[in-house]
């Protein structure tokens, strides 16, 4: 589908620009920033085909890695532009959320998964890249402190399997989750909607 | 096996309550929590079927992530009964520990591993989903800071492995290896065991 | 080859020996340690292989992990003498890193990997060990904070990979690919070579 390949070449391109702009405000060097941008733009779809029992994407298709170290060298070249374009830059990763999340669910379901199986796998390919950027960075994911980011990805993929039980042409069902993983996104970032906590103090960083 | 069926399950709900437990301490949101409840019940199997080159064992069957749902919505809802019953908790865990590292042990010898493959896949198994619960919140993982825990997987898993060498029935080996974890755990619990150290004053955490 | 099988064997008895340093520092007791010794040995190889959708290299061969746990016991036992001898252990490191790097691009090309995919799991099984061992010890791992680490082992595996495109005998091209990995890493410490940074100020570790 070559709205999809174009989606996932912009959600390719936006999380690899995250790993590198984290890389850079780290104090990181051009490789820890390279090692960064890759990681986070192939992180997710790698955590998909391993559980899938399938070699990673990037095995045999380099366009990916290539793409990834082509957004490094742009971060670091050119750090002043990027920053200026962050608003651009958030609309560019709940695009790669989407199709991310998208083309997790289409492979969880070729491979017969259930339900509930398709969800947690969608969304694992979804936010799989991010959470290994942040642990590598050694913050706490992001996903898991503030804003409707997997829930996103939760919606979408729940959706997508239902429209595909309704037997709905993929062609119609795809861009359909896909773009209601990301207008979910953009309206969350723009209304700052966050989930409720529960009713306790946080504690410390560190376990006494 | 109904009572190893019954352990998993309680083991299952055990591990799920102490990911959510530590993400309200971690002042997350409904979703983080949700997600490491749900993580820290998985995460060991899934590492041990994906390095058997098995799908994870959550594909096909939906119950695991269902129960580790239910669980992270009565940990958010009920907050404060439920650290009210700690001492119980530590029981559960104790359980799910035994638990866990039987059925991987069992899975290991299935697919012909020698003696030293099956104890560590055995107690990666164990305590993998802790290490991830912990990695992910931004600890350092417990295991490797103290208390008999992983030392209490790799006794069992030895037991069991030698007791199946001796032709010794798995409807025998598999209670008594999964109570050696158990007693192990909750006698080091009760009498504060811990293993020793090497005598060096330990560093600050961030190298110079 | 016996000169790689020597070399594998002092490249993993080098890795355990860092991975133990580190805990004995963090204040980890002798399970901790342990764990760490053996999760640096082993981790690598054990994410190269799963990519490729085998079963980790110590399912069948215990000799690597029992090699770890000596090097673990030695550091335990011998904290004194063994820091002594760290610029030793630096040179370990580096023949193991070689070792790592090669062996990788090895199996990368026998399953059919191109020159992109090689190059990245080659580096993946040379650092992937030490990534493990800083994220458990709860530190940003070291080869994305600074020196030509990584940068080693891309460009051996670059190097490796088209030697065998111009057909030249592995029997040539492994130990050359190793001995520039090696080198390139002594080198690197010698002169205290580093990579460039983006011209921006760090920020402090914890975003706001």
């Amino acid at each position: 589908m070559l709205l999809l390949t174009l989606l996932d070449t912009l959600g390719t391109f936006a999380f690899a620009v995250s790993g590198a702009l984290k890389a850079v405000r780290r104090g990181m060097d051009l490789f820890g920033l390279t090692v960064l941008a890759v990681v986070t733009a192939i992180g997710g779809g790698t955590i998909r085909d391993v559980m899938l029992g399938r070699q990673p994407f990037w095995f045999h298709d380099s366009s990916y890695i290539l793409l990834s170290l082509a957004a490094a060298l742009i971060v670091f070249g050119l750090y002043r532009v990027v920053t200026r374009g962050e608003t651009l830059l958030l609309w560019f990763d709940a695009v790669g959320l989407g199709a991310f999340t998208v083309i997790g669910a289409t492979k969880a379901m070729d491979a017969g998964l259930g339900a509930v199986g398709t969800i947690v796998l969608a969304t694992l390919t979804g936010i799989g890249g991010g959470i290994i950027r942040d642990l590598l960075a050694g913050d706490v994911p992001v996903v898991l402190r503030k804003e409707v980011y997997a829930s996103a990805c939760i919606i979408g993929a729940a959706l997508f399997w239902y429209l595909a039980r309704w037997h709905v042409s993929q062609a119609i069902s795809m861009p359909v989750a896909m773009l209601v993983v990301i207008v979910i996104r953009l309206l969350s970032l723009h209304y700052h909607v966050g989930l409720p906590r529960a009713p306790v103090p946080a504690e410390p960083p560190q376990e006494p």
